[in-house]
């Protein structure tokens, strides 16, 4: 690190830094970026329903990003166990991230930082993370614009999320092979009023995205 | 987390994910994605040629995205000063980033981490970091796909950095009074074949900035 901002102050070069504006990337874009923050217990349909809205918004040529566990659980918020190998055992316990209370709330944080980067360069970020507490999502939209943090809690019944259990990360949970599981041994905070309440066990994949996409358009983004 | 990557198996819903790939957004973008990656030493003017590379780019209509420390320092790399009000002093002791060795290590893999997410989001993704560490840049290079990092050498004198001085960071190194500076007290290991290696001492950022959009139109990017 250690970079000077811009070296405004050097002699012979008159240079105004005048850097891109989040306005003229939304001129470019025909948007501005913003944050579709989807929250919601394991199995509740987060990233199906994200992925249904990042493919209608790409249809309709808005600028979009999807990140979720696929894309950030190999990089930027990689396990200890990843990390180990490259940069050593030290390394990788203070950086690396498990399922523990600091852990997810620094996974979160991280994931937040990002988004709030997506947002800025103009794109509708989706997001779809259990992100179970209620302080580590206060703390990205009070990061955000206002009105660039929408909050949509996928809201599926335990019962409903457990029986699906595509993973079979219930069972595990409910075997105590996993820890700190949302729902059966971790609390879920539920949103207390998010942009978008959606009823996850009782519609369809289809129908809940058209509820996001019908919203994000009154708010006059995609 | 623990957010399976789709619930598929879901009994009554058939739904195929087909999560919009890096070719439909090249699509939609006029061009793809990819990360120049500018390294050297504080006051080589790394920030100065990427921000005219960006406006060029922009005024091109390419979709631009500039990661640099004004937008990291506070919010994805924070420090543990930063950190500490708000997450206590132990998250922060662990998570926030100074300017040690693994300090270091760990920023430039935050940073190369979302600088692969912009480029797989489709956008033109600029970096300008000191970087000194040759193993933690060819780190990033190896996340990427073949191409899509474009390593870009700002090649200032020490001299010449050191007389620009633009925030007096020179002086303080000189003094002692910051430990750890790039070409005082901690090594700069230059690339051995960037892909780009600039005369950031004789040119002006203008014509530093267009020997970088010319390499990139020559690769068939903006």
């Amino acid at each position: 690190m250690n970079t000077p901002a811009q070296p405004s102050a050097e002699p012979h070069v008159v240079w105004h830094n005048q850097a891109v504006t989040a306005e003229a990337r939304a001129a470019l874009n025909g948007h501005r970026g913003c944050v579709v923050w989807f929250t919601g217990l394991s199995g509740s349909g987060k990233s199906t329903v994200a992925n249904v809205v990042d493919q209608l918004l790409h249809a309709r040529g808005v600028h979009t990003y999807l990140l979720d566990g696929d894309n950030v659980r190999h990089g930027l918020s990689a396990t200890p166990q990843l990390l180990e190998p490259q940069y050593g055992a030290e390394f990788a316990q203070r950086f690396g991230l498990g399922f523990g209370a600091a852990d997810r709330a620094e996974n979160i944080r991280r994931i937040g930082a990002v988004a709030e980067l997506f947002a800025d360069a103009g794109l509708v970020t989706l997001t779809a993370f259990v992100s179970p507490y209620r302080a580590d999502r206060d703390a990205v939209r009070a990061m955000l614009p206002a009105g660039a943090f929408i909050e949509v809690f996928v809201d599926t019944p335990l019962e409903v999320c457990e029986t699906r259990d595509p993973k079979g990360l219930y069972k595990k949970a409910r075997a105590g092979e996993i820890k700190n599981f949302t729902g059966i041994s971790d609390p879920y905070e539920a949103p207390t009023s998010p942009e978008l309440h959606l009823a996850g066990g009782t519609k369809s994949p289809e129908e809940l995205a058209a509820e996001v996409v019908g919203y994000l358009k009154s708010i006059a983004i995609g």
